[in-house]
């Protein structure tokens, strides 16, 4: 009965020091309350948030609210008032996202034709050649032009975005005149001819928006993860007003854009999105009241064999994913490199020069991409005048005009086939080295242009071969002779699908935006299995899409939670100090002086340090970091008589007896962290990193049988899996 | 200086300490492979599971396959099965559940003509009645009929399932003979006239068939958290079917049912959705090519004005959704408590006779509730024939009928507004007693009916509103005499998603759903706003929707990711041992006896025991389950020699050192997870809520400065939030 008495002794032990535990705990508590020293809990620029902090925080700001909020009505008007800021912020967001969409377009079509009235010597030539090619420019655009300089240096967007989402200061990035700039160059590169598309730039316009507003309210403001939630709402709204696609917006936020999504973002998300697209409609930037951008209508059915194209269609989209990504990353890292990246300005120029040259000629890269898209997906009718639909008619008078069906193409489709042929491969080629320009750009549309060129081609050639060939077996059951069995506008449309697929990599929220996009539900079965393809295709060159990509060549911290961890090191191995490296900075509970803490930080680097009850027992107490202890101390310093560089520091509830000469001793446990993550030594890496993606940590200390080891930030995490993926761990710059 | 020395004197301990720990984990990993003991990782009917445990094994097997891979060319067409095993039994299980639903439908219409043919004497008795209460059955209904007891004895369906796949085991659930009865009863439910629909019966179909592929891939078969990925996948499945709706599906896979969802997940399920609705689309059981169920084309648009109503109905969907959700619960707990709930056949034939006479009379009731949703949501056109549509002709001859613009109503439009009203309290009352009966039921086809002829009601109250007013404020703009303005298919419509999304609490999911059930995409902001009107309201009276209401009531252990918990707890006051309890039962890591561990285990009910390096210390080892020590005891007994009641059990990596005479000692170490989630006594309850929920854990350990104090599992978390919410906390039964 020996271990029955050992495990009572162990008892009254953990009573002991639990009942102890209690009584601290409510002084902490009050300690908490005593001192706010103005600064600790804020970040640096280029450092990653801590979302366990933050969440803690907000959630002890709401529990204060709520508390006094039966006091006086002043009060409860207060509590109200911050319940409902949420709701506000987004609704704001959202209007303001839709208004400067709606504004964009607007403002997009009149510079459109300003241009065309201004630049009459060469009336292909865009906007920007205009402006800076000649001087006989009008007011207007002389005001906008020394805007160029200003708006080449700002960077790309999504991937930003992304990593801000995930939890990284970026300052600056979100504020009033990037928003401003961005939204005066994204209607000039929206005006030029560029092959771009503006849901990049409309989502950083959106999350502008968001951030703005959230400085509006001290919750969002002054918490780092509360904004991130209204970021995630902004990117949704961003999206819907780019397409008008409002779910596809909300999905496109959940899975490719944001890091930490909980259901109530996803409600507010929803709702920015549908205030931002109600907005949208009401404007009518368009002036067709229609929400759908390429509303398609098509009359015949699909067929079971024609899965073949489709899935065809896919592995295309997933191979120009794959090429698109590794060689538009090959370019920007060039770029990056030598010194052509140094003349941002002159590229610009370069390839809006090239593009306007060598899309002239051709009519299918000569007119605006939407319209181009719009073509592609239109079936032939009755009404289409497009050379598309110049098929040699078959059975005399009106009737083969109003059935349409398969015919044997006339000259004018042979033509069209050879342009759509010449304008895949200069989209293609202009894509790769425009995305990347230092111009607001973004993906969607050119890429949707190239997969709705290829199925176009590939849905033309079907209809000829089911044509011509209509006693084929496989055309047989189901192709009569005369009737419409091919709609070649359908393949355009799952060609988009699967272009777009490769290179985002989105499946579920690619083929909503493709619905809400053009209303063809009908169609689903096609589309999902084209964008399915292309994904498989695409992830079996590389996992990466490419925003991930770009926030790779980046360098920015961000904990992919798509790639796994499969690896078989444990925590030790990944933590540092390593075996080579000085040990572990550490500071004891009560037993450093002022001067003595000041060495250690000035000493090291880091961004934290680990609290410990003696360098003996090696018993992990808390963790307190570096910027929250250089503001106390100066803090104290100024505010608090008797703290000298001889001070004890103490971060324990009581201060250690002292001889009766010594200064004043200084507490700081209302900056200890006394509920620092640990894990064991023994834990696989793989539930470390499922820890630190989960829960958004900014580091994890490592112990083994009760003492402290050492500590596992998100930068040794990254550098350990470049290292494991045999690339440079250099190449994570930021913490 | 001394700062200093002492930071390099921890650095020497540390490094000792790293040094040793390399050492043993390469040997522990030995350990592991050296002994795989049968039965330990596996779990008791009606507990948790452990979420990281599972992924942790699965990894494991990854890698021990990808590290063969390329021994042989066997070895490597094995890993290459196992890489595709995923997708397969995701397709295996769309393709089952597409085939099943496809049956289930031709299955009810087919009995639903025998029906008919049978029970001459009394033509409206539905199959079940005629069943019961006549001997004069075909062979066919004779054969089902005493299906009827053994399908009484099946529980609901969706809590079940959301239990199950946040972690739970109940066993034989999801088997065979479940699929079977489901299966048969759910034709005859279908067939009969009850107020339910199919799709939460269709989900657990699918679920099961999810499960039973699993048992084809060791895969997932012996990995509880890679099974319950085919689940979620398999319940996308299933509303893919129940609704032709695969987006909706995996939307609400993602929204209401699964726990946890990694980004592989959403992509099988929406696999899994796509494959089931593709094989439904081929069997086509309703003799129509759409895949879309209440296919629906309003040719007006809908006006800004038009959002007051739609904002009232969704206020009625919020509240009809607290009141069903309390009035069910109070009803399904008197049925539990009372000895009314001894007879659940008795109850099922009294809901199903009062059902049946009281519907008979009354148009609406009367028929398929499907149909009354479709011809509720239809616009009135010229060739619709319904009693809705009887409008006073106000211009002469045919040109009235073409245009459809609004009118006055006829008779027949009063007598319908009647009914619609007789209907709608019928519909409401009948569902409250259906839903909870022995019988399989969903609830959305209810719900929707519901709101649809809420709607209708409401949908015509305006038109005659805006026809005999014409000349207010509000209709002046845009309604002109004589032209067709309001849609009341329209409200129909919206008051379906408002009753839906009052009842479930879904957003963006829901009018997925109802997106992909009409095709009406134009019609998206009305439904939002509906939406999120009932969901505001609903969660005025009580956050939990139908399906949480339910797992509560059932006592299941489920941690809802959607509630926050906002109270100032810290770990200590949760954890166990509280101040009156016995203290802990710790395991020593090597000085117990076979006997003393034996007693210790014999002596508590605990799931688990945290090993410590001695009763002095305090300090945390690792962690042991019970059922693995068990099993690891009796193993060791039959197979090792020399292991006797008095052999020392050591989970150290060497075995300590004992007198010469001792029996042989027994190693435990493969047993004990090494690396148990810790948390100080000083976190937030909320912090330890998240963890659990996010990493779906067990159990969690409590520290304090190193030394162990406590413990924490996920049924103290509930009781303890249960307790905070003024709830009884011993409705929380299972572990």
């Amino acid at each position: 009965m020996s271990t029955l008495e050992s495990r009572h002794l162990q008892g009254s032990n953990y009573v002991m020091s639990n009942g102890g535990g209690v009584a601290s705990s409510t002084t902490h508590l009050l300690d908490f309350l005593e001192e706010p020293i103005p600064g600790v809990g804020t970040y640096d620029d280029f450092h990653t948030i801590d979302w366990v902090r933050e969440k803690c925080k907000d959630r002890e700001r709401h529990r204060k609210i709520n508390s006094k909020k039966k006091e006086s009505s002043w009060e409860f008007s207060k509590s109200v008032y911050d319940a409902w800021s949420g709701w506000l912020v987004v609704t704001l967001t959202g209007l303001a996202s839709g208004a400067l969409a709606g504004l964009i377009d607007i403002a997009a079509d009149w510079l459109n034709d300003l241009k065309e009235g201004v630049c009459l010597s060469a009336m292909w030539f865009n906007h920007e050649q205009c402006c800076w090619t000649s001087n006989e420019t009008t007011f207007a655009e002389r005001d906008k032009c020394p805007q160029w300089k200003s708006w080449a240096e700002l960077i790309l967007g999504q991937a930003e975005i992304k990593t801000i989402l995930s939890g990284f200061i970026i300052r600056g990035y979100l504020g009033k005149w990037t928003l401003l700039i961005k939204t005066i160059t994204l209607v000039l590169a929206v005006a030029s001819g560029l092959s771009l598309g503006k849901e990049g730039p409309l989502v950083h316009v959106a999350c502008c928006c968001g951030n703005i507003f959230s400085y509006l309210f001290p919750k969002y403001s002054k918490n780092e993860a509360k904004k991130r939630e209204v970021l995630s709402a902004a990117s949704a709204a961003g999206v819907s007003v780019a397409f008008g696609a409002p779910i596809g917006g909300v999905l496109f936020s959940l899975e490719e854009v944001s890091y930490y999504f909980p259901l109530k973002t996803l409600w507010r998300s929803f709702f920015a999105a549908l205030v931002a697209a109600f907005v949208l409609r009401s404007i009518n930037p368009f002036g067709n009241s229609r929400l759908v951008l390429f509303y398609v209508e098509y009359h015949t059915p699909w067929y079971l064999f024609e899965l073949l194209p489709f899935i065809l269609l896919g592995v295309f989209g997933g191979l120009w994913g794959a090429f698109f990504i590794r060689a538009n990353i090959a370019w920007c890292r060039r770029r990056k490199s030598t010194r052509f990246g140094k003349y941002p300005v002159l590229e610009v120029i370069l390839v809006t020069a090239i593009t306007a040259v060598v899309a002239f000629p051709n009519p299918y890269t000569r007119q605006n991409t939407s319209m181009l898209i719009k073509e592609l997906f239109t079936d032939c009718g009755p009404l289409e005048s497009s050379q598309l639909c110049q098929y040699r008619s078959q059975m005399n008078g009106s009737k083969a005009f109003n059935e349409t069906p398969n015919r044997p193409s006339a000259p004018g489709v042979y033509a069209a086939m050879w342009q759509l042929c010449l304008a895949l491969i200069f989209k293609v080629v202009i894509t790769i080295f425009t995305f990347g320009l230092k111009v607001p750009s973004g993906l969607f549309i050119p890429s949707m242009a190239i997969g709705a060129i290829a199925g176009r081609i590939v849905g033309i050639a079907m209809e000829q071969l089911a044509y011509y060939h209509h006693d084929w077996f496989i055309f047989k059951e189901w192709c009569e002779v005369g009737a419409d069995c091919i709609t070649p506008g359908l393949y355009a449309m799952v060609g988009a699908a699967a272009c777009l697929g490769g290179v985002t990599r989105m499946t579920v929220s690619l083929v909503v935006i493709v619905f809400e996009l053009t209303g063809g539900l009908e169609y689903i079965v096609p589309l999902m299995a084209a964008v399915m393809t292309s994904k498989w295709v695409g992830d079996a060159f590389g996992r990466a899409g490419i925003y991930e990509s770009h926030i790779r060549l980046n360098g920015y911290p961000f904990l992919d939670a798509k790639e796994e961890f499969t690896h078989t090191t444990l925590a030790r191995e990944v933590m540092r100090p390593r075996r080579s490296d000085p040990p572990l900075a550490v500071l004891t509970q009560d037993d450093l002086s002022v001067e003595e803490l000041q060495a250690v930080i000035s000493e090291t680097s880091y961004n934290g340090f680990p609290v410990i009850v003696s360098k003996e027992s090696q018993r992990l107490v808390g963790f307190a970091l570096r910027r929250d202890i250089t503001i106390a101390i100066e803090n104290a310093r100024r505010k608090q008589e008797g703290i000298v560089l001889a001070s004890r520091v103490y971060f324990t509830q009581h201060a250690p007896t002292l001889p009766a000469d010594s200064p004043r001793p200084l507490k700081l446990r209302s900056i200890l962290d006394m509920s620092p993550f640990t894990v064991t030594d023994h834990t696989p890496m793989e539930i470390v990193v499922d820890i630190f993606r989960k829960l958004g940590l900014r580091q994890c200390l490592v112990t083994h049988n009760g003492r402290l080891l050492g500590i596992i930030t998100k930068k040794d995490i990254l550098r350990h899996m470049a290292q494991m993926a045999n690339q440079d761990p250099d190449t994570i710059m930021f913490n």
